[in-house]
């Protein structure tokens, strides 16, 4: 029982084995301005979706927020954007694929070498806003993504909605995928998340948020959990979160190496 | 004296084994608006400086200018700025060292991935346009581009002035540092580049820059002679540089490999 | 049959009173980088559609594009856009109308200045790109251009698409508004442009794209044609476009005061 | 005595007739980035220096920020900088003048037509950041504010440090000039602000603040003294200023009419 990793796999309860990771946004404070509290965040994680200049994050933020993720060993990811720091990213643009492929490899590559100049590297691909949501539907969007990751670095792990266009077109294309829950979003009965404009459409009762993590740590295709970050409660959901999780014996990991 | 090489060790002239790298500034269209004719410009070069979108260059320009350089064997550099789109990075921007770092280190990244994601490598590093003139004289600003060029890749090289503070800098830290010419600027007596904004300070006649090439060639501490990409009779100029040097049995060779 | 007017009206082809306006992009270089000749289509336009900086335009340029008009005696148009640099504004953004309405706000404010310095008007406001194409379909973003002119100065004219949304929703806010025909692209049975991705969707024969205009300009609701700027033969064309115009007897008149 | 105008007249310390305007840089948010408590501090202040977009402020932000001024009632005034959004205009950059005046010209436009939407009018011109250090110092640059202002609107009143290179050049220049004291940064005995980096530069205690203020407030020379809006007490140390202000029998009015 001195062995956590064994112990998993003998919980009295019978939840044996599952496993989960947890993903935030960070990284997206801008020169002076300032976004999300990733000191207290951090240490909750397992996996750092960092900005990478195009909806957010100068160099120098990158650089901090990179080194951040390497002391508390959590997993860096690229949070890749339309360029769109005015909308947050939060717009959806219609950019051609090959902008997008060439968008997104830009943005990746930055992050590599600010990532790499403290001693980190970049193992997965997230995308923000209006992207990720495209991304869910549009094949040519999707497609584009999934090129730049092949021409970029067939070892990054890319992050998408189960189900979406972009999970199929990484199975297709041989790239390493997994499935995303959101913890305090509303599901609907059909699997997708409820709009954001509708009344309670996102939880923000902490118990009911972790008791979500919880659900969704078990649903089939899930490999990782988005908390929220830019809320100024975050790192206090982040942390009812991991503590439901760990009560049902279900290990927080991350799905690729720090 | 059919060997071109072996001619070279016998010049009768006595210009034995001399060889010099042709750079130009390549890549700097933007968007929707074209500068310079890269592809009549790029088989003339050994070395391109391919911007990285601070000053210049959006990342579809950048890869479209990878491939060209690849496909004609033109060692690619990294041709980094100060975030200046709209001054084209003319203007001397007071940035502190850490803001520096992490803007170059972010741009031999993004070049990096995009030169990557078309089979090819990002070999040197010259800064453009002010950032190059404040690195003459700045150790602040050269200490800051030292430290990224070490951050991300210490086999990079980086070309500067000779006798520059950032020539001073590379030796100091042990990096491959290469002295550069300027093939159509007047230089003063004292070696320095005389002020653009003085009569004749640049060269326009074919004969004399492709003279004042072949006698930079033969200049101690200078491997590489930069030609103007961003002028409609560029590719002419170059050519008539090229023959010159090769008239005088100058091998122009590429300081690094493509 | 001195009074030119009277002499319209009195055509002897019968060609009486017709009269329209020529209009074009102007103004759409950006920092270093050219776009277009405007010294030589300015002097034959009357209207002059000068980018506001979200797409294209520079403070300098635009200030200089004013003065160019202002010496041709050519009418000054807002050219405003999405903030899409990088895309030229040729991209579709999902922003939100009261966005919509601020950055054409904002956009409209900064010619006025740099053009009250030259000592010109704005007179009139037409959409760029993407969001010129939006506005015809969308309400939401018709409505916050609509929205914008009346907060700034219900003076100003604006150049919509007959039968658009934006005609409309001008229409019915009692703003000024004056439909658009386009020489060089060639219309669908429907009324409809055919779409650009189509073959032969722009006319290039100078006197298919004058015959068009022509056709146009007797058209019930158009009241000035589109020319294009940014093509090598641009003032060609457009001086095509004037002799046919004028030999049929049609006056080439701005819609609004210089 | 109960008229509180009268009162100042027959001060029993002899305070008689005194009168200073409080100003602070509001409207500095951008996209989704929040910086200042606007809301808290803008009633406070008789003006307000509403950022511009080239070094923050977006056009949303610039329209909600002149809302909350003119239902204050406090002046509105033009916050321009160098284009620098990632340097938050403190970099120092080597515009031309000519680049400066149109860059100047196009913010007051800009700011002048979305004060305009919400029926306010912008009043005067105060520059941001690094600019206002350059402006002391650079006729060149000093020079091209001035001819922006005589462009654009020669009734707005220019804010200038007083003896500076700025101040001469209004007055030469016969505009509306008003000298600025700052009440929390340490002055040498020159009459020079210390080095912000230097220790104690910054007077941090609300009463040695409002101390301050109260001198300034008698100093030949000032009309207007200056609060920071981007630190978190900033709205406790504003009514710090004005009670010691009123206490002491000046009157806090605005320099322009709101």
């Amino acid at each position: 029982m001195s062995d956590p990793e064994a112990g998993n796999q003998r919980d009295p309860r019978g939840l044996t084995g599952e496993q989960v990771d947890l993903n935030a946004d960070v990284g997206e404070s801008f020169g002076t301005w300032r976004l999300g509290d990733d000191e207290a965040l951090m240490p909750l994680l397992t996996s750092a979706n960092v900005a990478c200049g195009f909806h957010a994050g100068d160099p120098g933020t990158i650089r901090a927020t990179c080194e951040l993720a390497r002391e508390h060993g959590v997993a860096i990811g690229a949070q890749v954007s339309y360029p769109d720091l005015a909308g947050f990213g939060r717009r959806y643009m219609d950019v051609t694929p090959p902008q997008l492929r060439d968008d997104v490899t830009y943005q990746i590559g930055a992050l590599t070498a600010l990532a790499g100049a403290v001693g980190a590297r970049v193992r997965y691909v997230k995308a923000h806003g209006a992207l990720y949501h495209a991304l869910s539907r549009s094949p040519e969007q999707a497609g584009a993504l999934v090129q730049a990751v092949l021409d970029v670095d067939t070892s990054l792990t890319v992050v998408a909605f189960p189900g979406s266009v972009l999970m199929e077109a990484c199975e297709r294309a041989g790239l390493h995928v997994v499935g995303e829950g959101f913890a305090d979003r509303r599901y609907r009965e059909d699997g997708e998340l409820a709009d954001r404009r509708e009344p309670r459409s996102v939880l923000t009762d902490p118990s009911d948020v972790a008791a979500q993590a919880a659900h969704l740590a078990r649903t089939t295709g899930i490999r990782t959990v988005c908390l929220h970050g830019d809320t100024p409660g975050a790192p206090q959901l982040a942390r009812a979160v991991r503590d439901r999780l760990t009560e049902e014996g279900i290990t927080i990991r991350a799905f690729t190496r720090p």
